[in-house]
């Protein structure tokens, strides 16, 4: 069967899925906001030696979390936490409050990004788009230490 | 330890993992709006052979995402798209504007959607619910090309 | 390129990615709410001999969904609800409403959350944060039988 007109895809590339490669990465924020880790992502796969596959960013908190964003114009992040803050604003009437106003907020926000990202390689190289980052975002306030697991599955050389 | 009475389990099934078949569709939209990938999906993981795994799909954008949803009542996607767009209106004093109206919201809508989707192969099938279909969501208003990258990891015969 | 101070990484672990595990689980919901599925993945893990790899649960439905989210609080579980409920209101003017006025709302939700999630193994166990469990969401009113299934790939002993 046949692909409609509007759809088109590539010839396979199969490679043999030899290893899992994994590492633990270790942030520290510096309050609200988003840390860009497409760099360390890349030198994570480059010391890997990995070819194709995928790899996967899991983060170990409920009240941060992973998102891939645009990575060109400063104002989407700020236009990103301005929108989480409206979907998940401190003054809602929330139960749970003994970790401060921000908490509950916070654990709102990581629900509504994720808490894991998953990257394709191809010949080395992260198949992001052009436009792609890879970012933590910090929903507490305060600066906190994170930590995110860093696996790859896949072919490597 | 037993499992509690409301969790059932059924037996393993076990395979070698073989190989990562990877791939490159593209997709032209016609604008907002749902694309339905799930027979092209279906033809990747045949074409590959794929017996038991995983396909994964990964949008290289972040103003287009991906999600799984109903499949049978098309006013779902219509209240699915209104939805959205009550989450991420074009009129919310958004400063990032130079792409025109809607293209910040189209960022939110791609953050509070996701970038990739894992699906399980069983015996060669996609392990969807009867109700599910993967869609790519396009949310900026006028047609667009867009990649997405097919990676399936697991046993191939 | 060395990274920034404020980011470290732990040494690799490498592995060989020998092995797909798969189960389907049954889980009989008690209407709207949170359940725990932490302990019944920590015994597939177990006893799939689970070394090294990622878990992934699919969720074969688009009106219940996963999440990872705290485990200590009930408040953050009932504040989550509300939280779902003020995003996706029952009295929303939805143009599908056949299946009762709770139904287009599970869709609008679990578009929010997700139908997959991935956590990574390490030494067997998994890396899990302190205060994270994995929840199937259940966003109908009436109890249902959901489906999940349950894949591990990676290494095992």
């Amino acid at each position: 069967m046949a692909s409609p007109k509007s759809l088109s895809r590539s010839p396979f590339s199969t490679v043999n899925a030899d290893a899992i490669v994994s590492s633990l990465l270790t942030v520290q924020t510096t309050g609200r906001g988003f840390v860009d880790l497409t760099a360390e992502i890349a030198r994570f796969v480059g010391d890997a030696g990995a070819i194709e596959g995928t790899v996967m960013l899991f983060i170990r908190h409920t009240s941060a979390s992973l998102t891939i964003q645009e990575n060109a114009d400063p104002s989407v992040l700020r236009d990103l936490t301005m929108a989480l803050d409206r979907l998940a604003p401190e003054n809602a009437g929330w139960s749970h409050d003994t970790e401060g106003p921000d908490d509950m907020p916070a654990h709102v926000k990581t629900m509504l990004t994720t808490t894991s990202l998953q990257i394709p390689i191809m010949k080395s190289e992260l198949m992001l788009g052009t436009w792609q980052a890879m970012y933590l975002v910090e929903h507490r306030l305060r600066p906190h230490r994170r930590e995110i697991v860093l696996q790859f599955a896949g072919h490597v050389g």
